[in-house]
């Protein structure tokens, strides 16, 4: 008799995980949280660029270009020096530092290029409409890869091999490729740089993908109210006031307000256990401190070392699986190709 | 009739054809021009560190440290930053460039990784026996990596995954990572980069290897006696007097003046026509140029314009195939690990 209870016992216990793990998933997808479909045609709909549809040829040109440093005046900064793929996408310093070792001149951090592609707008600023426009920016930034359009294109029309691959991509054999083009096929390749992680199969229904505390932290990061700006694909990619009810410790590190009615990008939490430091400035090394910050600044409640703990055991479930980069063997320059530049 | 004297003709021409082409790869090994061995057991035995055996796991740990920015002070720069594995394993500038954007005080150039290990000795200057050696020094360095050991042990022990991987690499359950170990993985990755060409191919047999104008660069490279320094599986790696006989026209940028008997290490020519700029203090950007200059300086002898044309079509058949390398995806920093340092 004793095993038929045990087993009663079991059956019951199930049901009741069962029920309680289905009420969490629906008030997850309630509360505005959504997966990175598991269909690949699912998540082309949500990744592609109807304007410049992806294709393999474009992502290959792309990723080339993603690694080359050549772009960058000095001949030594390329997309992936601030946004590496192999450290989460970000380059661990607090504000990015480019070209003759200059800090961004706001403090701002660099944010991670994997999962950009969910993010409503790019920049902290949110001025970047798409992830094609934005990668305009650094390559002609001072402080960063600090090249002229003129040095993009003198640079990739001194290639044959690159000027083969865009004609290529784009069946064009009179192609001339232009700056626009190699920050096109840069942004394409961001796009396929998305990573889907135990929380999206959690979503997708299968409840032994996340532990007991995982589901913890994550009714916890529900009901503190995180959500209200950490939801959708990215848990983040929207504008938001910040602060928006308390002070900001660290306000004082650089001179970033915002955009002109002082709304900031929610940075996206998916890998956040690998993008430190965190927040705009990057004054903050732990997410512990992140995560208490946030509850007092954004939404005035205090979130308790042990709530931070479960929350930061939820956030674990959000690293992700990151596509499979073979290193790019780049074509030669040749003597009509500029010289870098240090100065 | 005139079909039969066609087909005598052809096998006829076959046959001088035949003997020329092994006349050209006798003289080519007596030379001293050594292929890379195309059996893996023979490769081994050359790139193989004895007192510290190569094997996969290494290998593996070894490119997932060259690739990592924290062994560096700033957290910014890697072996890769100057070795570039995308572009023939060098920077394409001048005077390597590393902490607070600081150019190489002797305004030396960044050899190329590839082969590098067909060396027989490391550095310009030749003061390092092997890539294990080699290692130690620019992770040190203050204008390039910047660290000091113990940074370099602190980031790999705070660590966990690259401890377990030394642990595993090494079988010793106890081992706690030290610079030195840190260092001779990194030498062990790159032993493993070497690129074999067509030229290999040719050294080994195969007539139809080479085009008829890379076989007449190949005989003027000979008779013209480059190969007295560029001989070897490296095309290069010993130690030379340089300038040997005339003057060297750039000799004004930097101070270098080799080891203390003004020996200077010759550089491998194995993917040469990507490894611009030439020389050690990277002041000549053409090859042609360079092959011009290093009949003055090292042979006493004129090299035409029709010539260094010829060499510089041979030289494209010592372009070979690189090693396939995933990009890694390395361990998160954790609290503990130190953070970057940009001053």
């Amino acid at each position: 008799m004793k095993k038929m209870v045990v087993a009663i016992g079991a059956v019951a216990l199930m049901g009741i995980s069962a029920v309680a793990a289905d009420a969490l998933v629906q008030k997850a997808k309630n509360a505005g949280l959504k997966p990175i479909p598991e269909s690949k045609s699912e998540l082309y709909k949500l990744i592609d660029n109807p304007k410049n549809r992806i294709t393999d040829a474009k992502v290959e040109l792309g990723k080339k270009l993603y690694f080359d440093p050549r772009l960058s005046k000095s001949g030594l900064i390329s997309c992936n020096t601030c946004h590496n793929l192999a450290t989460g996408g970000v380059d661990g310093v607090d504000a990015a530092t480019g070209h003759k070792w200059t800090a961004n001149p706001h403090h701002l951090n660099s944010p991670t290029v994997y999962n950009a592609v969910f993010a409503q707008k790019q920049f902290w600023d949110g001025r970047s409409p798409d992830l094609e426009d934005q990668a305009q920016g650094p390559i002609q930034a001072a402080p960063e890869m600090a090249a002229t359009k003129e040095h993009v294109e003198k640079v990739i029309n001194s290639i044959p091999e690159y000027v083969k691959e865009f004609k290529k991509a784009y069946d064009n054999p009179n192609m001339k490729p232009t700056f626009k083009d190699v920050a096109d096929v840069i942004g394409i390749f961001e796009r396929t740089l998305v990573t889907p992680s135990r929380f999206d199969k959690y979503l997708a229904g299968c409840d032994k993908a996340l532990s007991k505390e995982e589901k913890e932290g994550l009714k916890i990061f529900i009901d503190k109210g995180c959500v209200s700006c950490h939801n959708g694909v990215a848990l983040g990619g929207s504008m938001q006031p910040f602060p928006a009810v308390g002070k900001y410790k660290y306000a004082h590190i650089g001179d970033f307000k915002g955009d002109k009615n002082g709304m900031v990008k929610v940075p996206t939490l998916r890998n956040v256990l690998e993008t430190r430091p965190y927040f705009h400035n990057g004054a903050v090394w732990t997410i512990e401190e992140a995560i208490k910050i946030m509850g007092e600044t954004q939404l005035g409640v205090k979130i308790s070392d042990k709530e931070a703990e479960k929350i930061k055991t939820f956030f674990g479930a959000l690293t992700g699986k990151k596509p499979y980069v073979r290193y790019p063997m780049l074509p030669p320059s040749t003597d009509k190709t500029p010289k870098p530049d240090l100065n």
